[in-house]
């Protein structure tokens, strides 16, 4: 027979960490605490096995649960000493989701589960304190409303306002007994008035109410569209855990906080948190109050005036601190805490993983590998690769003038810069059309999380370092400054005030998550510094990876970056990118606006020397580190003007009548030129371009090679090609360039030739071209196009509609669609390899820097990924990460 | 040891027809024909593992020839009496090439071999005729100079032409013996001044350096884009059939002619041919002297006075006719032959397959099964399913009034109207531009093969029914009219004069080949009748195919025109041409334009009744055959008016701002629109609209079914799909749609839905798709554009250049790409019948009417292939061809 529910407390407990699928983590994790002697309320955890069985069963519960609950609030009972339901000595419970994987803020709590109008009057007795009764029954009143019977919070919200303004008072610490009384009383006939029935009395109503409401919000909109933005499947269920109440509102004796074993904006191994006195959990989250430090050290270093938890209360804390640092030992990894101390005794309410920079993951990382507490394989795992990226983008330049117009907290580091939004679907709207945002919020909720991805940074004015948008924002790795209490928000007019500034939807704002300052417009950033824990996780991850990671770059400027950032080469070298730089756009459109091969060929001449000094350079940089360079690929009306003006003015420039540049701009339009005259088709009708650039790049190896004695071993590759006939034509005009210039110079030149694999043909065709192809590179943007019929320029206008009916949720363009283009990408590699066993495959298009991405390149044995220069120690991590998940035997 | 060299002559032949590879079809034939007892001048054939190792060895000949050959002459002389080089008896010898496959014009011919200044006085003696030997060695000089030696033909026309007016003469038959023997001295000292050395007199110089001419005219270009063009294998190589000479030209007792065995225009079984009396065999092709008929019936019919050779020579004319009727029984086949009569002896010189008319093809394929010569399985193999259009497209209308402005031969039948060219390669240009050309030339020459394809008819000025034009355009099945002589055409001018009008390069000009009429202007076209031999063998061909054949069909006029040319169903029914039909275009203006989906509702309901029309009368003409209908497919901006005048127009029309209609006409513009928001994609967005078009289908059936008792079952298809989820998403709204259609009308609603297969994805995701897809059609343009990222729309102006690089050389948008798009189609059927074993399978691109295509259709297991009404026929005969040829056990 199935069991549906675990009990817990006392120093042991039914249920365990390793039960998280069955219990959630939330109850796995208590019951783990109890276990390790931990001071947790007992409690019990209904399984997520109710929760299948309550969806697939028409919300029906399963036999047997009524009675297994009624026998665990026995066990509740006896261990609290007093009884849930009894009006004089009621037990009180709070009731709370907890799935498999953390969805913060996603599920919803209810606390001082069995107040009623008597068991509140008993309360009022046993803690001796009426006015902490009533108060505790209108926040069970309000919260049971808003979350089991589906009254909006802000509706006792006002009430609770408009109280307070006909009574003059500000705090609700200055509220009375009776006031509170006064208030119960209120919201009570507003539940009635707006059901039409009266605020359930009977505690087991209000149990099993609290119970369905759990359930029910699994299925929630907002969850649902969660769990598919962070890939979580949707039967995996929630469990409920409901535990016996314990008061941090109980006068200056009690308290509440979270805390984490270390700091998790830096990493140091510190403790670190906030609490207050006299409060319940959620007043900490809510930021309605100034939390307290956690830490002496803490507190002096913030220059607080209120007492830290270690001066208020020095034996709780030591106790807590021994339970954080078992917790740590325990987990081997950093945790995020919840406690509550009533009335002098500490309680552990929550233990989890936690969230943290990725600063902070790596410094706890490399720290925890040289404690002991993990491996390096492990520690590569810690740290999730995309939050890399943020670590080596520009910061805000510390001399750059800067009107600050407000200060926050400093919520999660890096900085940004966008226009200002004030909602998130605008932010969604305003990202979609290629723009860059910040979202501007009083606070966050999970109805936000969308508008929050699509936004660069996130600014709120009310809620804490642990407030909602805190956390999601440090686990987005996206700037974050919180609580800036200085600024006005206006939702109705969308503006914001500040420092006496009006500022509407549009304006520019730059917010710095280091410092949790809010600056007026587009603030000058500079490059980050890399600390000594990147570079020394970056080494454990090199050594296990096998794929190989080079960066797309185009420019000198890209070469240094990519070499700095630990590129192995380049991967992906766009020639056409030197073809717009400065007065080389003449010459390009003199060649495309030749009449004859003749005319072509004069231009290609004065473009020669200009190529041949990129490449040298180029090959300089990169000091014998392979160098991969694309032929002309794109369309040639791309280089050409567009509009009148423009026409007008290089027509002028060039010495040609304006309508013979209007009218072979217009000959050349397409009507998709994504699959039109380009690519390799340029070179095989113009035979005479592939001529000038190859000639460009074996001089550039040749003078490179004379100016710095290293060997130079350039790659070319061709673009879009479909035809093995194609890339042979090619072949054979660069292999006679080659020659040529080799017999030139005197020297002998060696190069590799290669193909683009960017059509569904060419995947198909893969063992007839690697019958002369000596390398393949997937460009998975093109073949993401071709495979899936949709264009990248294009698409936006519906696939935010089809992720939201769960068609393609993930972005093909972002994450290798591993279905369609996955399976071309494998069906290439098999057929290359069969005919070319060892030749080399890379992949240079946007997913080279995606993880994702790069755990499917490593599976499909690729032989390197070359992403944009930035996403270099991305791709390291992940494909160190895709090493070991796939490693043999694993 | 090889054996190099084959003899025929008297009877008896070394060779056979059977050794086509080795002898060339010429050389086959002739031993073949010898072999029969019929009168075959003696000859020898070098065989064409000679053309191998000449070009496998830098162009020498293998050792041993030069004895074979010598061997052969030794024969040739017994036999003939004669001996080559011999300068009292010389033999003369005409050297000719032969492939495989006849490559007609191709290969160039040498006749009168042997003669020199000293045997064309024995040839004047033994003769006993002087004109008549100076005259054969003038040609012999002005044939080498241009074949072997390399001298223009042309330079000796005008020599010619210049002697003539100087001596005021019009004709060739009006010089005399002096003049020729002047006109051989003068063209021997061109040679000589050209050259720089005389003209060879060694005959056996002449004999090699003729051999050597031969096995080189195997690569000039012409003959390589021939093959190309047919898909020749170039590694075939020719053989050189040598032959002693017989003269058609000694007088009146002399002819030579060309006839075949039955009418090749209109399959009659009759002798249909033509001669010349005292004439060379070129004499004929030239059309320099207007032919007289073989047959006094054709005299008759055509009311010439020239006698016929019938009643000129009717010892002769006996012996011909016998000869037709044993070849033709010979080789079950209608013949072309060539004869040469020698002071009344008759020489068959070559026999041959005859080309023909579709018209032609089809009566004489009937006929010959009627008469027991073939069977029905080799009467099917016998018509070129791709000719039959032609019998089906529209004729010139006989009540349409028409300006006749020159009538010539009825070359090739079919009626074509277009813009007039002068040149093949602006043919092809315009063609390329989507243009309709008549290609106007003197006359044609191989060089103009490209340009013929290109044009929708040929007109020449010059040359008779068996002109080179007349020969080939009977073969491509384009109407041509040849020898047009009252029309004057000016190349330089780009101008032709006739009935005293003047006609420029791009006028519109329609000629009939039935007729043989030249009509300016367009005029108007009617339906073909079709034939009982057209019907019949069709019932043969469906008797013997496995592919079903269906038709592509928008209207009921498409509708109409597909069940009469026996389609057994529509294969894709695009609702989007009802779109645009009429006032309709104006509220899916709205529809497009409205601001909400309340907007969209209030049109598409505007748009259900007319749609609901358009099903109901589709259904009712195809009275419960299966109509498969898809859904809305164009991007919508395709909808919206371009210009500012449209848009203007447009606006007013709506009652609209022009600012709105530009506006949102730019919104929906996209960058590569093949690639955008179209297909289900629009379904996705905007689901109101395939509701609206599955009510519309339902309500049809429902309307349909009552008003003709007939159960309909509409296929419904879903476009440009990449993934399940959009396939079932539609599937689930279409499904709702017939449940609420057939509960409003209180019947049940039969009907299966289906998706297309048109992208690179779809074909991987086939097994998922199967799952709740009932069928699949393959779109093979957009499978074609998106596996090989080519737009049909813009690949014009490089697949050319591709197709003369030997890249691509079959128009993928024409015949499917079977290493390409080919395994795609291969690997859904594959995984589609895995999943769902009797799924129906498809293709409605313009593949589907292609006979290649439906070759390999056939070989894939599809289930029906969906092509233009008018390919009807071409598919089901082709599908016939190809059920033989993949038949089990062959």
């Amino acid at each position: 027979m199935a069991k549906w529910v675990y009990t817990f407390g006392e120093g042991k407990a039914e249920g365990e960490s390793g039960l998280k699928d069955l219990l959630g983590g939330k109850g796995a994790d208590l019951a783990e605490m109890a276990r390790l002697g931990l001071p947790v309320p007992p409690g019990f955890t209904i399984t997520t096995e109710v929760c299948s069985y309550y969806y697939a069963n028409g919300k029906q519960f399963p036999a047997g649960l009524a009675d297994e609950v009624e026998a665990a609030l026995g066990y509740l009972g006896r261990s609290t000493g007093c009884s849930f339901g009894d009006e004089h000595d009621p037990l009180l419970v709070s009731a709370r989701s907890g799935a498999k994987i953390s969805m913060p803020g996603m599920m919803d709590t209810v606390l001082n589960l069995g107040l009623n109008d008597m068991a509140v009057e008993a309360l009022a007795k046993s803690s001796g304190d009426t006015r902490f009764a009533y108060d505790s029954y209108r926040r069970f009143i309000q919260m049971y409303a808003s979350v089991v019977l589906g009254i909006e919070h802000h509706i006792f919200e006002e009430i609770l306002e408009y109280y307070k303004e006909t009574k003059g008072v500000t705090f609700d610490t200055e509220l009375s007994s009776g006031d509170w009384q006064k208030l119960v009383a209120d919201f009570k006939s507003r539940v009635e008035r707006t059901l039409g029935k009266p605020f359930p009395q009977d505690p087991r109503e209000q149990l099993w109410g609290a119970i369905s409401a759990v359930f029910d919000s699994w299925m929630t909109p907002r969850a649902v569209s969660y769990r598919r933005l962070h890939s979580i499947p949707g039967n995996l269920g929630t469990a409920v855990t409901l535990q016996a109440m314990v008061f941090g509102n109980m006068g200056e004796t009690s308290a509440t906080g979270v805390a984490f074993t270390r700091n998790p904006s830096t990493g140091a191994k510190e403790l670190y948190g906030e609490f207050l006195a006299n409060a319940q959990g959620e007043d900490v989250v809510a930021g309605l109050r100034t939390p307290q430090y956690i830490t002496e050290a803490a507190r002096i270093v913030a220059g607080a005036q209120e007492p830290s938890m270690e001066a208020a209360m020095p034996k709780v804390f030591a106790e807590f601190v021994s339970a954080a640092d078992l917790l740590e030992k325990h987990y081997h990894d950093m945790q995020d805490m919840e406690f509550t101390v009533e009335r002098g005794k500490l309680w552990m309410l929550q233990t989890r993983k936690g969230k943290r920079t990725s600063i902070a993951a790596l410094r706890i990382a490399v720290d925890m590998t040289n404690e002991g507490l993990i491996d390096q394989a492990e520690a590569i795992t810690r740290v999730e690769p995309s939050s890399l990226e943020q670590l080596l983008h520009p910061a805000i330049d510390p001399d750059a003038p800067r009107e600050i117009i407000a200060t926050g907290l400093p919520a999660s580091p890096g900085a940004a810069s966008g226009e200002i939004v004030f909602s998130a679907s605008e932010a969604e709207d305003m990202k979609n059309a290629g723009r860059k945002v910040i979202l501007v919020r009083i606070e966050t909720s999970p109805e936000d999380i969308l508008g929050m991805h699509a936004a660069e940074g996130i600014l709120t004015t009310r809620g804490g370092m642990t407030s909602h948008a805190a956390v999601v924002a440090r686990g987005m790795g996206k700037p974050c400054v919180s609580g800036a209490g200085a600024i006005r928000v206006n939702y109705a007019k969308e503006t914001m005030t500040a420092a006496g500034l009006t500022f509407n939807k549009g304006d520019m704002l730059t917010i710095d998550g280091a410092t949790g300052q809010v600056i007026k417009g587009i603030v000058e950033m500079r490059q980050p510094e890399l600390s000594g824990e990147f570079t020394i996780l970056m080494a454990w991850a090199d050594a296990v990876r096998r794929l190989g990671v080079r960066a797309n770059a185009d420019t000198p400027r890209d070469a240094h970056v990519a070499r700095k950032f630990g590129a192995e080469g380049i991967g992906l070298c766009r020639t056409e990118h030197m073809f717009f730089e400065g007065e080389r756009i003449v010459t390009v459109r003199e060649m495309i606006l030749a009449e004859d091969e003749a005319g072509r060929r004069a231009a290609l001449a004065k473009l020669l020397p200009m190529q041949r000094a990129d490449f040298t350079e180029l090959f300089e940089i990169m000091s014998g580190l392979p160098v991969t360079i694309r032929l002309l690929d794109p369309p040639l009306h791309e280089f050409l003007p567009r509009t009148d003006v423009e026409i007008a003015a290089v027509s002028e420039a060039m010495g040609i009548l304006p309508e013979k540049l209007a009218q072979r701009a217009a000959e050349l339009q397409e009507f998709n030129p994504m699959l039109g005259f380009r690519g390799c088709r340029l070179a095989i009708a113009f035979p005479e371009i592939a001529e000038m650039q190859a000639r460009a790049i074996f001089e550039g190896v040749v003078a490179a090679q004379r100016k710095t004695g290293v060997a130079v071993r350039p790659e070319i590759m061709t673009p879009l090609v479909i035809d093995e006939a194609e890339f042979d034509l090619i072949k054979a005009c660069i292999d006679r360039m080659a020659q040529a210039v080799a017999t030139e110079a005197n020297e002998t030149i060696a190069y590799s030739l290669g193909t683009m694999i960017e059509t569904p043909r060419a995947c198909l065709r893969a063992a007839e071209l690697a019958k002369t192809a000596e390398f393949f590179s997937f460009g998975t943007n093109d073949l993401t196009q071709t495979c899936l019929a949709l264009s990248r320029d294009d698409a936006g206008s519906f696939l935010g509609d089809y992720a939201a009916k769960g068609i393609l949720p993930a972005n093909p363009f972002a994450t290798i669609d591993q279905e369609g283009v996955g399976e071309f990408i494998e069906i290439a590699v098999a057929r290359g390899r069969e005919k070319r066993a060892d030749i080399k495959i890379g992949i240079c298009g946007e997913h080279a820097g995606d993880p994702a991405s790069i755990a499917f390149f490593e599976k499909a044995g690729l032989t390197y990924v070359s992403c944009s220069p930035f996403r270099v120690p991305v791709a390291r991590l992940a494909a160190a990460q895709a090493a070991l998940r796939y490693k043999p035997g694993k």
